[in-house]
């Protein structure tokens, strides 16, 4: 049934993310508008053809667990074969280990298209790119020379160890041992939990990459190192050897994403009989910087979990178009004889509305945000600099309001599908449980808006933001002085919005520097989703700007004049709430 | 886990909803206030003790079908043999026939904690109440006199047949058929979905209440009629005779209530081999008016579903508060050494205090409905019109905002447990997989808002709605009055919602009265919310004000200075908001 955007999504990238302009200024001289377009056709008809029909399979079938061998839903195994073989794995990896070396964006595009087909299926090669891009920054060159490739290609898949029972939100407390050995390698003890993709049967290796503490490491999160640990070491021609001593001791029983097989993954236990114990690592980066070569591949990891939110709040809209088509209940306002299709009935046009517009928002700020990743990668100095703050701060919008709008949005198209939403069989209810982990991992929306308010809002003296806030002040004037008809009461609804967020903004780093420290905390949450609502105004008003479709600028000036007052109820939370809410706390003692 | 909070439900019930004031008015004479803390204590031990053990297991195992016969899940059926000897299902049924005749509030008031319990287990004796309902009020003497009795006491069960394939919301296109008999009873034949508890071993007997259409009845909902059909026939003396031509062809494979079987039942289709094909049944009420006797008991049906939304949001707050009490992560400001308990960050506390906020206004909300319909019950003339339409005004307020709170607090409850809460075993997705249905049946919460803007607004001329502003105008003036330092600005932020609800409600009784019906339907679910949040933030106030309760206080002002600001928001959508709805109906073409 899901038919990929192609046209929504080239035009996000085009004209609201702003790739036609750096085409233009000839920013990305191997890369060309035709060429986007053959890549987005292309992966939309994998996507549909290929990921969709196993969507719910996989849901019912699941990945199973017997003896630490890990069996996926069939087919899936023939589709990861075919989706590599198609190229799909390498569009981002560096040519030099064979991969094609394309902007961010084209993966963030694609991305949404595998996650519209199957979020399972897509985040296994998530967790590749991220091992891929720690390797690419981090790894020694005789490391590169071995994994890269095979990373690249999608021979091999890669997985991020990083959570602990004790040790979740909070990474400093994880207690994973590497010891030293004299040969420069390492031995790996501990137990990971949620690991994703830890152990499967799609690929003969797995490449793990490892955070563990040494033994004379400082306390917290200055004393974690990260570790490459293979599932079967590798021989110097690149062949496989012996298996490495780590085992997966089971699965999660999940809301969601059943086909994605999440591992409790034990490293160093003696698996392997007659070989030392402890799971051989080799070391990325320095020892006690682990979590600095994480952080490079974890922004970007959330920035592709946004995208997991975008593609199944298109999943979802377009089933739910679908259903509202095609159901009859009720008779429309003016019609005479029958039952009318549901679509017709006002309040359904809001919901699917609502959803369309929450989906284009969340897709406009992902997009946004990888190009800003993609300039950074070819500007130097300021600019370089600039970009990259961009990335920065867009990345918690991109990550939390992203999986925000596929929650609600899946949980709308349940709500349209009025009881068949609620039977598993119509495939509605397995999005909304599906997308109910992606506000979670990666670092929990919540810890998304502390790093917005404590890190990002610091950026360049505090003063980026404000220029960002400039930018979006360009399209709501543009708006306004457009005269626009169709776009209604956009530009001034914009411009009040931008200026509730300016508001916000400011109160925020004067709250920072005052040392009020527990009442940022406390607005950082209503302040993350203020500034995402306000950014997507502007972004739906500027994709509306760039031609004279009037759907989007009816679906601008829907959003404008129905979805975005929200804006000015979340500044006078930031601006009042934290009073109260320390007022309160002593309502959680009873 | 689950504690019934009793201090909290009779404060709600005394000072919020108005039990007290009723009490010492002598409203209810046979009834007291310590008669109603007893049953509350007890009803609570009850929940706790018997009930919620079995709601992770429910989950686990389910309901399960084979031919024909249900299974329930392991427990089950000791539990509800228990609860039916403890005489909760006979609370509120008629005295005339065993029941104790109390108050609706009383009803409510346990049910929250049955729901809390579990709502799987507790939606069966709801459907048996409304079929309780149904016949006390429109069946005929003999039919009273042989099924009341087992259906109040709960030895029977009762079932709710009105959906069909192509009739959901629009039950006027459903096809059961009903025939004639010489002996003035009735054949049905003709298949039903989505029944609940329409089979199952819990009792001997069910008696299924089945909307069909006669042979010569009018299209539409003027041709229904309301059938009772049992599933053993019953012999004069009460003792069962043959079994009646139904049977449950299966089962739905749900998002959740896995354990509340929801069965596709079939009539007449000659399943019992040897008698007349054709289920015999037996008309309640008249020919032709079944809709009207169904709408009595759905209005109840629909408050009983409302009160699921606050069990389902009470078990949520509970077990996030439980957790966020023992799971520690990161640091709180100010402290030195080690992990803090996640409840010590103000983003956790915002998220738990919004929980609890919204779980007391989803009561306070069904509480008061439920008082009126008491009120209405005990009155007569003009009181008892003002209460019964109190009620009505309510029942759509209850029902969608009570529904929607249960899904957001169990969101919330996932979102605090991190990727704990995703893990079935938890327990904590099950709350939302639960309450996802709530919105959806008895009703969706879109039509809910259709009812309160055409059915609701109109009443009493259009002046009962103003008249219950007007109260809650009162409890502002009282806050502002106060000068209680721990409400801040509480009195002043609900003034300010109580206008913007006020010129809401004239903008829509203005549209309905120009005939600008699309209008009116397109602002309809954002009036609902609107309306909804400020009475909540009335209740709350009121609730505060009843005694000084710090605790009280500082949860009203939280509302109000965190969440009460969406009013302003929802005034705008409703104003201006259809008219860029309309305009982007061709959005939804593309």
């Amino acid at each position: 049934m899901y038919r990929a955007p192609v046209s929504e999504i080239s035009h996000t990238l085009m004209k609201v993310a702003g790739l036609e302009q750096a085409l233009s200024d000839n920013r990305f001289p191997e890369f060309s508008a035709d060429l986007a377009e053959a890549i987005l056709e292309e992966a939309g008809k994998f996507a549909a053809d290929r990921i969709e029909p196993l969507r719910v399979v996989g849901d019912k079938q699941g990945a199973s667990v017997k003896d630490g061998v890990v069996t996926t839903t069939a087919g899936w195994k023939e589709l990861y074969r075919d989706w590599a073989a198609g190229g799909w794995n390498a569009l981002t990896g560096s040519p030099d280990y064979g991969g094609q070396g394309l902007p961010m964006m084209m993966s963030v595009a694609v991305n949404e298209m595998w996650n519209s087909g199957s979020l399972s299926f897509a985040i296994g090669p998530t967790l590749t790119m991220g091992a891929v891009e720690a390797l690419e920054k981090h790894a020694s060159k005789e490391l590169k020379d071995i994994y890269l490739p095979k990373l690249i290609s999608g021979e091999w898949m890669g997985t991020m160890n990083l959570t602990e029972p004790q040790a979740g939100s909070d990474l400093g407390a994880l207690r994973t041992r590497a010891e030293r050995r004299d040969d420069g390698t390492y031995r790996i003890f501990g137990q990971k939990i949620f690991i994703t993709y830890g152990e499967h049967d799609l690929t003969e290796n797995i490449i793990h990459l490892v955070l563990a503490r040494l033994p004379d490491a400082p306390a917290g999160t200055k004393g974690i190192s990260l570790f490459l640990v293979p599932k079967f070491l590798v021989n110097a021609d690149g062949s496989l050897g012996r298996r490495n001593d780590l085992f997966c001791s089971g699965l999660e029983h999940k809301m969601g994403i059943h086909a994605s097989p999440t591992c409790t993954m034990i490293y160093g236990d003696g698996f392997v009989k007659g070989e030392e114990t402890g799971a051989v690592g080799y070391l990325i980066g320095e020892e006690n910087r682990g979590l600095n070569c994480m952080f490079t591949m974890m922004n970007n990891a959330r920035l592709l979990v946004g995208i997991q939110g975008v593609g199944v709040a298109e999943a979802a809209y377009q089933q739910a178009l679908n259903y509202a088509r095609e159901r009859r209940q009720g008779r429309a306002i003016g019609v005479k004889d029958g039952m009318s299709p549901i679509i017709e009935h006002p309040d359904v046009q809001r919901m699917l509305l609502t959803m369309k517009a929450l989906t284009q928002v969340a897709r406009s700020i992902t997009y946004a945000c990888a190009h800003a990743i993609d300039m950074s990668h070819v500007s130097e100095g300021d600019e370089a600099r600039h970009w990259a703050d961009r990335a920065s701060l867009l990345t918690p919008l991109a990550k939390s309001f992203a999986t925000d709008a596929g929650v609600d949005v899946a949980s709308l198209g349940i709500q349209i599908h009025g009881g068949m939403g609620f039977i598993e069989e119509t495939g509605a209810a397995q999005l909304l449980r599906d997308a109910r982990i992606t506000p979670i991992y990666e670092g929990t929306n919540g810890i998304q808006a502390i790093d917005l308010v404590t890190r990002k809002l610091p950026l360049g003296n505090g003063q980026h933001v404000h220029g960002y806030l400039d930018e979006l002040q360009a399209d709501a004037d543009k708006a306004i002085a457009s005269n626009r008809a169709e776009l209604g009461e956009t530009g001034t609804r914009l411009a009040r919005a931008i200026a509730d967020a300016r508001a916000a903004t400011t109160w925020l780093q004067q709250a920072m520097a005052d040392n009020r420290l527990a009442e940022a905390l406390a607005s950082a949450t209503p302040y993350q989703r203020l500034l995402s609502l306000v950014a997507g105004g502007a972004y739906l008003a500027r994709g509306a700007l760039a031609d004279d479709n009037a759907g989007r600028a009816a679906l601008s000036r829907f959003y404008a004049e129905n979805l975005l007052g929200e804006v000015a109820a979340l500044k006078e939370t930031v601006l009042g709430g934290a009073t109260s809410l320390a007022a309160a706390r002593s309502v959680l003692e009873a």
